[in-house]
């Protein structure tokens, strides 16, 4: 019988695949395998590539044979969030109103690039309706549910993408991030995630959702892998040896106070005190009228999004998700003045944490949500000590930092007991390789990384 | 008695400063005299700074004196339209809501680059309140009036700065162009005008109308002068000699038909077909969807301004100009998603425009304006056959240009009678030099060029 055990890593099993330890086809098929048989339990798949993904697997194979050098992700085998076009196959971003589209005639940028790596994409995973959503509840592919604890969200709109990988079917995934939907699921799944400076990666071949906000970027089970497949995606030839180098004691390390140290859970606060005291930070920073970027954030999605999908809406609203259509258009009937003011507020904003980047810290450390994943039946959180909707309010602390297009690691911090904690590393843009210091050393500290579930330990 | 007759080019009267043949004090004392006496008829002028501008003259004459070289515009006198920041002065933006507002540290960057090349700024010229019109009919400051026939519009929103060189009482003067606000002006007049490429002249200190329209450029006499004050202002050291080389026979000259091709008066029919004939054009050039262009960038215009005053006019809205005012409200009022529409269909309209001047042509042809100068007692213009307002259609052949932001030069053609009739010769971006070539061949063959009005010859 195959071995159905959680995969390894993506460097590691390329590793054994390049040695010989094992084969792609075998990689591949166990991945294969693995979604087919235990993803009904969490949801978290769409659909699966099977036939292309073993050809290519053969294709790795035959390569080593032949004595050829693999490039640095053969075999590898990732999903992607439904809204990457895939060669061949009808881009969907979660919706029914897609589907009669034709197929795509090349792989989204980024995954062209994982795939000229040597990965492999095996299935395109669940999400929210065009991407619009905190919660993976799609009215037309089901609700994914947290690996840790089924009865819970796994938080969206990436959350497919999240909870296989935290549950052990994939070693990499990737997603979309416009308000949180990278960070989000990967805190309320306990895996890395990587919302990568606004711009630095080709957005080519990934369904839209917010022009002016929308980044792609990865998620994995270890930090090793998430800075590979980020320096992959960045167009590098090669993967950095080790992949993440330099230390973290020569960075100035501050914490977000004032908004960002409200609403939190205690386990949260716990969390945050024991990062800190890793990282000796003593420094805390405050930002400027975060209430204001929270909301310009969000109102320029909700225009953005609103235009892009108004016209469809016009012909077919029938088709949507009754919650993405009624945010849609709401979103379409906005001002122009409040767009304009939202984006001249963006200039401003931008300005200030610009600023804090160069005078008080290289890299901030701030709760990605307030606590661990609402219940399903109960999909609620407490801000300001009322309980309101988890949907319209778990990217408290995400979408203000949306705004600035600044780069933002997601940490799933080691919690003794209870469900997965994430917090949010931030460097100035293009500062990736910062966050990956300060994350390699939290991982290494044991302080931060990706736990099985329960349920598959 | 001091010479009132018509000032000489830019360039001319630096030279005749730069050998000794008369001093900068000597020509900026006649140009401020001309101004305060003749100015009257027209009223082109809001503010005269004649102290300053006789202590810069004195400077310049000193400088020759020690036997230093001159800068190549020592000397010459310039307006500008009363948006720009004069240090020390108050800049109004043709409004009196800025009155109270404290005076400019510094001018503004085209105006420091003159200043830096010599030319002395002598006064600030009128224009439509916050640039919002076609017409440089003001309700605080007045209305400047055609210098060709008085009972006719001088256009805008940079009247005061055509008008002033029209009436030959300044070589050289400074507008903007979010909409057409240097060409229809221009046209009218019978001046030379550039918008130049989007983005390609600092804006630093010129009082903003719609950031993602709005243009700076000069109006002059002749090519050399207009060609000599945009490389100063684009940050050249020294004006190039001569200030328009190349020949224009090696460039793909083509005629946009069209919607470029309707509404045309008789004379400006026969006008096109003379320039035409004079450039060997027999290629004609069609560009899609022109209406929506023009509507498109009427409506960032729109939006952008409106989001630019509201804050304002929530305040004090009695003390905008009613026609300024109402355009704004109606503007702040627009939905987000027909702005972001505009953006979206801007951002196509470009590539279309640029694939033409790379397979079709180098310098494209068009109207300015439909016909000569509407009177300013039955402010009309006739467009599909229907007399309709002319302050609303004015801009029917230059606002579907300034949507991709290229470079326009506006022709004031020598016709045999009548009043003046401005073309549009248009270029990709950054490729002013191009229409300087073609401008300068019509100004040589003597078809097009500023004659002085009746009144002044």
């Amino acid at each position: 019988m195959r071995d159905l055990s959680p995969l390894p890593g993506a460097l590691d099993l390329a590793t054994s695949i390049r040695t010989g330890e094992r084969t792609a086809r075998d990689v591949v098929e166990a991945t294969l395998e693995t979604l087919s048989s235990k993803d009904r339990s969490i949801h978290s798949v769409t659909y699966l590539f099977s036939e292309e993904a073993c050809r290519q697997a053969d294709a790795v194979d035959a390569l080593r044979k032949q004595g050829k050098t693999l490039p640095p992700l053969a075999g590898v085998p990732f999903g992607v969030k439904d809204l990457f076009d895939i060669a061949g196959h009808v881009t969907t971003a979660g919706s029914i109103v897609l589907r009669s589209n034709p197929p795509a005639k090349q792989d989204a940028a980024v995954v062209q690039r994982l795939r000229q790596a040597g990965a492999i994409p095996v299935a395109t995973l669940n999400m929210d309706e065009f991407a619009y959503g905190f919660a993976t509840e799609n009215a037309h592919y089901g609700t994914t549910l947290n690996p840790h604890d089924t009865s819970r969200m796994a938080g969206g709109s990436s959350g497919g993408s999240a909870a296989a990988v935290a549950a052990g079917f994939l070693p990499l995934s990737l997603g979309s991030d416009t308000n949180g939907s990278i960070r989000i699921p990967a805190s309320l799944c306990g895996v890395w995630g990587l919302k990568p400076t606004f711009g630095r990666l080709p957005r080519e071949g990934a369904y839209p959702f917010a022009a002016s906000l929308d980044v792609v970027g990865p998620f994995a089970r270890n930090v090793s892998d998430l800075a590979a497949s980020f320096y992959i995606m960045d167009g590098c030839d090669r993967i950095p040896e080790p992949a993440v180098a330099g230390s973290w004691e020569t960075l100035r390390i501050a914490r977000l106070e004032g908004w960002f140290a409200d609403n939190l859970s205690k386990p949260m606060v716990r969390a945050l005190e024991s990062v800190c005291a890793a990282l000796d930070v003593t420094r805390t920073v405050s930002l400027p009228e975060v209430a204001t970027a929270r909301a310009s954030s969000f109102l320029i999605t909700a225009a953005e999004g609103g235009n892009l999908h108004l016209p469809r809406l016009k012909e077919q609203a029938d088709s949507y998700d009754p919650a993405t259509r009624d945010r849609l258009l709401a979103g379409a009937m906005l001002p122009a003045d409040t767009y304009l003011k939202a984006q001249r507020f963006r200039r401003w904003f931008r300005e200030q944490i610009h600023a804090v980047f160069r005078d008080e810290a290289d890299v901030l450390i701030a709760p990605a949500v307030m606590g661990e994943a609402p219940r399903l039946d109960e999909p609620t959180v407490t801000v300001g000590g009322k309980v309101v909707s988890a949907r319209a309010n778990l990217g408290l602390f995400t979408q203000p930092l949306s705004l600035p297009g600044v780069p933002v690691l997601t940490v799933p911090v080691l919690v003794s007991e209870g469900l997965p904690l994430g917090l949010q590393l931030v460097a100035a843009p293009g500062c990736e390789e910062k966050l990956f210091r300060v994350a390699w050393h939290l991982e290494r500290a044991g302080l931060a990384g990706c736990r099985l579930p329960k349920s598959a330990a």
